[in-house]
């Protein structure tokens, strides 16, 4: 059930004044729900409990973290149609894709689960002492990965489960043995706390600490600004705009301590096709990309906003067809008034720039919230020298660029900021003749596909959801599969430490089976 | 032979007009070599060359680096006695020190070799496709490590070699295929030169490509200022100060494009002493404590610069004993009247401090640039309440805290900033009953050693070398052993790439024969 208040931990509190609620986009109108935003004293309070729930929750074992995870994914799917209910009224988005981010944000949870209940994660890295050694001995020590502390987690607007309350970061941050406090994302309030009910509920259950979790309602910024500054927080994770993420990034290094944030932020996913590929296949990939481009309503953080090809016929008629294929899709509704407000403002402040053509604009009437697809075309030389046209415009807007060459093209894509994926489309052997052109695209991308699409990502091991700034704030990290757990934690050495004191993944008779390295060498064997 | 020039590349240039010598402590007079502080354009040409070498370092062979690195060694060795003798007369270390630890920085730059010319380090991680799986096909994805690009490093005053020109930051990068561009520290300026030529002829035998490494001499923050802001450069270094530290983590952050910095800064490296301990080994401990606070002057980053005990006539006698051996022992000569500057300053800015008792202060003259050892005591309680008592003062000195008891003790540890190490000295099984003091200690440190002394940075995987802040400006990393390689490496995907356009460490056929995660299998097969 909604009530509209904050989890200050596992209890539930309104005393602030402000007060907003959700909107639906497909019908346009207000959902009922009153949600209150946090006050200065509840944040406090859900810090002061996360501080106080990490001095156990940090050496709790690996077992009782996954049947924590573990509960809250069974909680998530036991508020069943009134949690797809509320999704689908909170965010325009059809109930397939409510039940396909459920499925995924479940996964998520079960596969961080698996990965602290087996416990090899900690990276348990031991030398053993050589007390003979000259000229000094050696000393006994032996490192693992530790939690950093209560992290911040700001959900994002377009994946209000899979990466909001108990999306990626949450469970990520909980596995590494992080207490969590959630800004609630004010578009989708009603998700939020649903969500957040599951994970108190799973708490509680499986006896964690008061303060693992807390849900803090927000309109404004002012409650993510005092909580990104406040001391007892050690980290942040945020998945949102430049300007949004940046803004956060700014506060966490001002601190007195400045704390580790991770930012996925924009993207344009550039996508290179190479001319044999365009002329042996240019219809096909035209429909295909016209469906990867409007895709949930072109608001995926992969959605590829920049087609990069070399002047041709083949070139100008896959233009041709992609702009008749894009038409054809039939509209579909945005998040919310604001995002349609924002996605149609910044098209046309692309498409206000000199020398750009619109190859297609959607034209027919569409219902309120809906967003008409739209493709422009410019050349290369105008590209590298207006920086307005490298920026994103979130929904399903793409340009193409018409470079003169392979020269141009690697001059294109060295002038491109960080991005979360590049794409390369090309025939056989083709690719081998473009090695710059490819080797600047791995310079300035997390992920590289060849002949597929940028969206879908797969929540796998081998997957980086990251790169460059403005991809992300930090490159070194990803946000999507089991290594974002790496965001949370931080090396610790023991030296010297007695074998009954040391935490089980260091122990000598390695009681989890875990593997290891040990002197050097990966074993689960016992010392 | 020391020229007192930049190396721009493989060329040396001295263009500027600002020049500056180095200074023998022990002699009190300043050395003969005049050194010529980069200019802007030396420094953009440093930076341009730095990244055209990118291009082609970034994917050069494990095999090829660790060539490169063994060669640097073989360098270092062959500048044989210059390198010990300019060595000592810029810093007043003797010269048993310098063979030590040119040692250890042999062994780093060969431990790297080993590690980049194994291959294993890069972390692949391949998941195969699954073509037939529902509702989407899976595509194949494989993942490992690659260089961020162009890292500035900041040697330290106190680590000539180890931590200097090619030292441990450097060492690290290029391993990861990172061209690097040392702002040589001035007090060491001759030392760094000559380094910087044997990292020069090393790159030009193993056929390195030019801009791989840069030296650039500076005296005052200007170089350095530039270097951290230039868009060139994708990644920082430091050792040195909390102030110096700050600074740059400030224009690291403040960045259009932020980049990564590691800095590793200040630490009091508390030691906590329990009570069974101190009335059965006082004396002992005095005498080890008394040679570990005054080991090297002082002038390591792990100096035990706080002791921590529980009041009691021990603990009385402990600090009278203390207080006799180390005036007892013979002062030593700090690497630079600045410095001697500094830890006089601060150490009277401690005693200035009201309700705090001057334990011993060496008290006979000593030569110029030598510095006097001192320990003062104080009670809990005054500590707690006077933050200028936590800060380091960089030298031979120490402050007994006496606390009234665990909980106290416990309150004096969870107010302390973030630091590199933490000690317990314990008897038998007195340890288990301080678990909360140990907790709380734990929380604040990178690295805890059970009875013994901070001093003495292990090279090997499971040391960490950093903590919170301000130990360190992030403390997911450290600045020792082989992992201090992640600090200039990011993540990156492949996506259904075609194995033949793939990196080594990624093919089907292995290979390298390097260990890999295969569909969450740790393995070196073949795929």
């Amino acid at each position: 059930m909604i009530t509209g208040k904050n989890y200050i931990g596992d209890q539930q509190s309104a005393n602030g004044q402000t007060t907003y609620t959700t909107f639906n986009p497909q019908l346009n109108i207000e959902n009922s729900h009153v949600f209150t935003e946090a006050t200065v004293d509840e944040i406090n309070e859900a810090t002061r409990l996360a501080s106080e729930a990490f001095k156990t929750f940090r050496s709790i074992s690996g077992e009782k973290k996954a049947h924590f995870l573990n509960a809250i994914a069974d909680e998530i799917l036991a508020l069943d149609d009134e949690l797809i209910t509320t999704y689908c009224s909170e965010t325009g988005l059809p109930e397939g894709r409510a039940k396909g981010e459920r499925g995924r944000t479940v996964g998520q949870l079960r596969t961080f689960a698996e990965l602290v209940g087996e416990g090899s994660w900690v990276e348990a890295t031991i030398d053993t002492a050589e007390p003979e050694r000259q000229p000094m001995p050696k000393s006994d020590i032996r490192k693992l990965m530790v939690p950093l502390g209560p992290v911040v987690v700001f959900g994002a607007s377009n994946f209000p489960l899979a990466y909001s309350t108990a999306g990626g970061d949450t469970a990520a941050a909980l596995a590494a043995g992080c207490p969590v406090i959630v800004k609630s994302h004010p578009m989708h309030a009603g998700t939020g706390e649903l969500v957040a009910s599951a994970i108190i509920r799973a708490a509680d259950k499986t006896g964690m600490p008061n303060g693992v979790f807390s849900n803090l309602n927000s309109r404004g910024i002012e409650v993510g600004t005092q909580l990104v500054k406040h001391p007892k927080v050690k980290a942040v994770g945020f998945t949102g705009s430049i300007k949004g993420g940046r803004a956060l990034y700014d506060l966490a290094a001002q601190r007195e301590e400045p704390i580790p944030i991770f930012a996925e932020m924009g993207s344009i996913n550039p996508v290179v096709i190479l001319p044999k590929a365009i002329k042996n296949r240019g219809e096909a990939l035209a429909k295909t990309y016209a469906s990867s481009i409007t895709l949930g309503t072109g608001q995926f953080c992969t959605k590829p906003g920049l087609l990069l090809g070399i002047e041709s016929d083949a070139l100008s008629h896959f233009v041709t067809t992609l702009s008749e294929e894009i038409v054809n899709i039939e509209p579909s509704c945005m998040l919310h008034p604001n995002i349609v407000g924002a996605y149609e403002t910044n098209k046309a402040k692309a498409i206000a720039q000199t020398d750009l053509t619109v190859g297609v604009d959607y034209n027919s009437e569409v219902q309120p919230n809906y967003a008409k697809q739209t493709i422009t075309i410019v050349k290369g030389s105008t590209f590298i020298e207006n920086p307005t046209l490298h920026q994103e415009v979130f929904g399903p807007y793409s340009i193409v660029v018409q470079c003169e060459g392979a020269n141009q093209l690697e001059q294109v894509i060295s002038k491109l900021e960080g991005q979360l994926t590049g794409t390369v489309i090309a025939d056989d052997t083709e690719a081998a003749n473009y090695a710059e052109v490819i080797s600047a695209l791995q310079n300035r991308v997390g992920r590289i596909i060849y002949n597929g699409v940028p969206t879908g990502v797969e929540v796998c091991p081998s997957m980086v959801h990251g790169g460059p700034y403005p991809a992300s704030t930090d490159s070194r990290f990803t946000a999507v599969g089991i290594h974002s757990i790496k965001r949370w934690v931080r090396p610790f050495s023991y030296q010297d430490w007695p074998n009954e004191l040391l935490p089980s993944e260091l122990k000598n008779e390695n009681p989890l089976e875990i593997t290891r390295t040990l002197n050097g060498k990966f074993t689960n064997q016992k010392i």
